[in-house]
This record gives C-alpha cells, sequence and structure tokens, in this order.
C-alpha cells in the first residue's frame, strides 16, 4: 500500500483532498493545485465556496487570488460543499478544520470529530489521511486512529495511513511560506513519511523536511508557537517594567538589541490572534501546573485593559469624560496587515471601550465597511491606534491637524516628539 | 574639561584605574593593558593580586593569562591592593565590584558603596567614573551621583563626570567578547559618551556603541540578561512538559528549530550563575508584579530538586537505598568550561543530596582537588552528570564500563541508547 502510493505521488497520479479550506486549508489546496496536482477541496460554508469558485480570495494571502484565479479556471482546483465526494475521490486526504479551545481554555475537537465521522463513512481502504490541524500529542494515534478504526473496521498501517504534518506557517503568507517552512512529518508508520515528504517535494525539490514521531510532530508545532507567545508576553512585561521607571521600553529594547548576537528581544504589542493565543492550552489542558503559558496568557489577554486604563487615567487629566467622548479606533484585525479578526485584541479593545460609550467610530484599510480615516480621526476627541497596520506609519501629521484630543498608540508606532497640540501616550512609550 | 580627558584619551596621554578585579575586572583591565594603556587594577583580596602579579591568571579566561603574563611584566598591568592610589592616578576609575543580591532577594550594594567612599576621599576633580557593574535603573543618577557629590562637595558635569556602561560578555570570553559585544553608553553628560565611546575604540576601532541615557544602559543590560534567564526557564518548562506525555524534548526542540528561521528554542539544563542568576532582581525589587522573572527564577533554581526527585524514584526502582549508595557527581561548576562555582546549580546538587548522604565524590576538571573521573565512576552506585563540560561528552562507554548502576543526566547530553548494563535516565530525556 505505502509503495503504491508513493509512486503514485512521484508519478503525479494522486489527487489531493483538502478538508477545511479556512486560512490554512485554501491557501495549501491553491498552491499544490498551482503546481498541476489535482485537488478536491471541502468546506461546508457555501458562500464561501462560492467565492471561490467566482475566483476570489475569501481571505487575503500574497499569491492566494492569482493561485484560485488560475486552477478555478483549469480545474486543478475543484472547490465543494460535497465533502463525502472529496474524501471517496482522494488519495491523500488533508485535514484542515479548526480546533480552537473552548471557554474552559480546553481543546475543542468538535470539528475535527464531525469530519472524521464524514471519512469513516466512505471506503478509506488505501487512502493517507494527514492531519494538519493543531492538536495535542497523542490526537492523531489516539482519537484520530481509534475513531477511523472503530467506525470503519479497517487497520491503520494495513489498510490506510496516518501521519502528523502540523502547519507552521504565518498567516496572510502561506503561499509564501509553504514553500520556506520546514515541514515535520510524523507519520504513524515509518513508510508513510516517504509519501508526505514526495508530496512536498512537489512544491519544491529542495523543501525541507524532518521525520519525527507522530506525538513529537504534534508537541513541536506546540512548542514553536508557545516559544513565541511567551516572549511577546515577556516584552510587554518589560515594557510595564520600564514604565514603571518611567523609560521608552523601545528605546531600552532597542539598544540591547543593537548588534548584539544573543537576541533580539521581541517588541513590546498587542498579542493575539487564532493561533497564539490558544496553542498553549493544547499542551498544556492536561497538567495542573502549566506556568509560562497561563502566564504569558495572561499578559497578553489582559493588555488591552491595561491600555484602557492608562488611556482612561490621560483621559481624566484632560477633562475628557469617558462616557460621552467621541472615540475612535485605528485598526480592528489582530495584527499587521492581516483581515483576521479572530482572537483580535484590537477588537477587545472596541468592548471594553464600547462598555461603556457607544460612539465609537472604527477605522481598518483591511475591514469593508468601516469608516474613513479621515472622518474617524475629525470625529473622535480621542483615538487608539490598535492594530500596527503599515498604512498608519508616517500618520503624526495628519492626527496632529485633525480634531483629535488625545491619541492612544497601542505599539509605540508613532513618533511622540511629533505631537503638539494631541497628547500621546504609548505602551512602552514614557507615559 | 570633557574636551581635555577626551584629548587626553586619543593621544593615549591617560590612566585607566580598574576598582575590582574580579571576572569582570581583570579581563578588562588586562585587555585594555595588553592594548599599550597604563592600566592600575586595584582589589582587597591579598592573595588575588599577588597571583596575579606572578603572572598567573586566578580564574580561567580565553587570553586573560597571556595578557597578564605580558603586562605585569611590562608593567602597563598595575594590580595592588592600596585602592586610594588607584583612584588619585587615574583619569578614568571603572567600577567593576560584584553586585550580588541578599538573602531576601533585594540588590547588595554594599561592595559598590565602600568603592565609593573610597573614591569620594580622594580628589576627583576632572575625572571620569564609569558604572560598569550590574545596578538598578537609576543607581549612576542616584546612589552614585549623590553619594559622590556629597561627600566630596563637587558636581557632576562641572568637577567630576559620571557613565553607566555596563558589561554584557559571557563570563570565560571576556578576553574575546570585549571586541566583539556592543558598548550600551550611558553618560550623564552627553559629551561624556565621546570619552567612553573613544576609551573603547582604543581595542578596535570598529567597536560598536550605542549612546543611550545612564538609566536606560542599566536596563536595557537586565533585559539582555532576564531574556536568556526566562528562556532558558521556558526551555526546561517544555522539557517537564514533554515528561508528561513521555516525549523527548530535546528531539522535540531539535524537530522545532531544525531550519526554523522564528527561533531557536534553547535546550533543556541546569541555569545559574552570578549574572542570570540575580539580574531580574535588579529590575523587579522595587514592584509587586515581577511575573516572569519570579517564575523563571522558581523554574530554575528548583529544577535541581526535581532532577534528584526523579533520581530518588529511580533509585528505589532499582533498589538503592538512598542514604547508603555511593554517589559521584561529575562538574561542579555553574557552567560549562567555566571555574566558577557561584551560584552553580550543580553544587547545589550536591548539597541536596548531601543532606542524605555523606558518600559523595565530586570530579570536575577545572576545580583543583576534586576526585579523577576513574575513581568517581567506579566508586559511585550512581553518577549525577551535573555540568555540561566538554570533557564530559562520548562519555557513555566509561561509564557503561564502570561499576556505576544508574547514571542521571541533568543535560541530556549522552546518548541514551549506547547504556545497557548502566540504566540511564536523563532530564529531558523520555524518564
Amino acid at each position: 500500500m505505502i509503495q503504491e502510493l508513493l509512486d503514485k505521488v512521484k508519478n503525479n497520479k494522486f489527487t489531493l483532498g483538502v478538508l477545511g479550506l479556512g486560512r490554512v486549508g485554501l491557501p495549501f489546496a491553491a498552491t499544490f493545485a498551482h503546481h498541476g496536482i489535482k485537488v478536491l477541496g471541502a468546506d461546508i460554508n457555501k458562500s464561501h465556496i462560492e467565492k471561490i469558485l467566482s475566483g476570489k480570495a475569501p481571505f487575503k494571502d500574497v499569491h492566494l487570488e492569482d493561485f484560485i484565479k488560475e486552477t478555478v479556471s483549469n480545474k486543478n482546483l475543484i472547490p465543494t460543499t460535497d465533502t463525502s465526494m472529496v474524501i471517496k475521490n482522494s488519495d491523500i486526504i488533508v485535514i484542515t478544520v479548526g480546533t480552537p479551545i473552548n471557554n474552559s481554555l480546553q481543546p475543542d475537537y468538535s470539528q475535527l470529530i464531525s469530519v472524521l465521522d464524514e471519512i469513516a463513512k466512505q471506503d478509506i481502504k488505501n487512502k493517507l489521511v494527514v492531519m494538519r490541524s493543531t492538536s495535542s500529542p497523542g490526537t492523531l494515534e489516539g482519537l484520530v486512529r481509534n475513531t477511523l478504526e472503530k467506525k470503519t473496521g479497517l487497520v491503520e498501517g494495513k489498510d490506510f495511513l496516518l501521519a502528523a504534518c502540523p502547519e507552521r506557517i504565518v498567516e496572510g503568507k502561506a503561499t509564501i511560506e509553504l514553500y520556506e517552512v520546514p515541514e515535520m512529518i510524523g507519520g504513524i508508520q515509518e513508510g508513510t513519511n516517504n509519501i508526505v515528504e514526495a508530496l512536498f517535494k512537489k512544491l519544491d525539490s529542495k523543501k525541507e523536511v524532518i521525520r519525527v514521531k507522530p506525538e513529537e510532530a504534534e508537541l513541536a508545532k506546540l512548542f514553536t508557537n508557545v516559544y513565541r507567545y511567551v516572549n511577546f508576553a515577556l516584552a510587554n512585561e518589560f515594557a510595564m517594567i520600564a514604565n514603571e521607571y518611567g523609560l521608552d521600553a523601545h528605546r531600552v529594547i532597542d539598544a540591547a538589541n543593537f548588534k548584539y548576537k544573543r537576541g533580539p528581544i521581541p517588541k513590546p504589542g498587542l498579542v493575539g490572534g487564532p493561533c497564539l493565543t490558544k496553542d498553549g492550552y493544547f499542551m498544556s489542558h492536561g497538567m495542573t501546573h502549566s506556568d509560562f503559558i497561563l502566564l504569558a496568557w495572561k499578559i497578553n489577554e489582559h493588555l488591552p485593559y491595561y491600555i484602557v486604563n492608562q488611556m482612561k487615567k490621560e483621559m481624566a487629566n484632560l477633562n475628557l469624560d469617558i462616557n460621552k467622548s467621541k472615540i475612535g479606533i485605528l485598526g480592528l484585525t489582530f495584527k499587521s496587515g492581516s483581515d483576521n479578526l479572530i482572537h483580535s485584541p484590537s477588537k477587545k479593545i472596541v468592548d471594553i471601550v464600547g462598555a461603556f460609550n457607544d460612539k465609537i467610530k472604527v477605522h481598518d484599510p483591511y475591514i469593508p465597511d468601516t469608516y474613513a480615516l479621515g472622518e474617524t480621526l475629525d470625529g473622535s476627541d480621542v483615538v487608539i491606534l490598535a492594530t500596527n497596520h503599515p498604512e498608519f506609519k508616517d500618520l503624526e501629521d495628519k492626527i496632529e491637524k485633525s480634531r483629535c484630543k488625545l491619541l492612544v498608540d497601542c505599539w509605540g508606532m508613532l513618533d511622540p516628539s511629533k505631537f503638539e497640540k494631541v497628547k500621546y501616550i504609548g505602551f512602552g512609550r514614557v507615559v
């Protein structure tokens, strides 16, 4: 079975099925289709599929719309809501559904379980199922294998194959990073790794891969993201410490990093999004002593409150009534250059401020139907720069000339010295 | 005054005084002397001075002994116990005394205060005092300036000059890193920075410097070290999490880091030493919410107990009596290749085990009068590899052939698969 499937991949005589055409699945499907692979992609969201069929990308990613236009029209990519058709007709099935956390900070595998139920309804003999969604160590060899074996009566390794190969790309750059980011491949059978490697080499013969156990792949993905999440939280703690000393954290961190080889320390700012916010819980949900993860989460998730509290104090100084002032917010998405709102700390700021103020205008160049920039600036007493979109660089002059009285810069990205009429406060800046 | 001193430095017509000839001060003094600068160095430890005078380095540092031999004999370096002579005859006085923490985790400035008292007894008109020891933000402009101004009646900026320029080199490589590591220079007077910069350019005209406020230099030094300390603790937490999943943390971290550009995650292991262990408290001692610092300290300082507890369980499995077994320990110094025992986690392991066992043999190739390697291995039922000295690499065969029954590898540096007769457990390894 392994050799047969490997030959099919090597000779381009296979079909790739992708279950879930979200921000992981769709760039994955479109990129492989762009390389001439036959790709079937399933998603339960009908309007989403219609959008893709019309040649449009439902979200931003560097080459995504180009790849979609090309591959939908040449039929290399067939997007559909018919999950069973995709499973039936694919040799390799890649699971890319969302694995969020629930309100008790426990992994929520409901989408994964639905998809496994769909897979188990079809004959999966001789097929390879690749788990690309984030999961706790042991999920592939536990939940996934057990569900499929129990429901189909087939046996992994004998009748079908399983591998973990978790996604680690930066959102919004998937269509570039799929070529650049090494894959950690964890097939339950050693030979399965040859198939997954051959698959990725279709994109680039130089694509780097490392072979590990499935649980190691699952945990390594979590380490990758938690390492970043903790370091962002550490930078935020540094900013709060610098603030207590009355020092500018951006200047201090820049000095520490200047040509220094043991670094760099990240810069402070809002942290959120669909991956980093939750990934720690996928490794710590079964443990009572998850110290760094919980602490990093506390710092990063509470930062919007911390900044709003700083804003409130400054508004009091300026005799601005928090309940009656007009408040403008620049940026709503979870990070710079993205159009993704999931776990967005900027949205959280809107919610926190919105609880005691209903005169909020939001402008985000990446989100349709938000207010225009000029209207947001001129129609507000207080402006919060919440997402560090590149469009907000060099905005000092415009803000200084607007009717706004107080600017709250969550990223310390504007130059405080350029404000005279407008009072400037910035996270990590001397406040 | 500034221009005068700057000219003296540029024309090599100045004397450099170094107060404290420890692991920071001595390599600093010897390296400048090696470049033809007249250096006077003071230390209160008489035998230490005698050792230096005899051309010996009192501790290991790459080129230190060569530099001492050369500069003591050509009289560019004059080591003495006469602090007042050094202060009197120097144009630039560099403070390199130790700034440890006390038992309440508060900065202990007693050595700094003694040295300031000595400085204030002399006429320091037109002299520059550079603070190179670690200190809390505000120490230079507070404690140091106030003490000197009050006791001398002179005024900083008018009569004498002050600058912070904290050390950031890796211990044991100071005589290399003094050329490579950028200096963060924080003179109270802007012009003072020119003098400090000119001083360092004596070592290498390409030496990198950045000019900051004194408090920024003090805090940036602390950020540099705390960033490392927290990341080492995070690696240790990752190892404990991997252990709960029954996975090898070294393999998982290697997989996560393999050709991945957003990293690397450090490897787990014992963390200690005179700098990292304490530096966090220099920025957090005045704060109630020092989260990451306290947590990193908790993890790193408690790791020796964690490892000894794992050892105890394994000894129980092997029917080895913890009170009566012979225990050997490889490595006593705080880090690989070092002969420094301050805040050494290996010493802590000796203490923890020593509390219930008085049959401990210690071998450390960097510490004279410890047991020989062979004797330590053959004379022990249990061997703990505590410091990851390069000499301990590839020791598998020797251990396997010795009389030892259990090996505890605090660094996961040996290959578990090479042990058959000997039971192997390693921190971060599958235990």
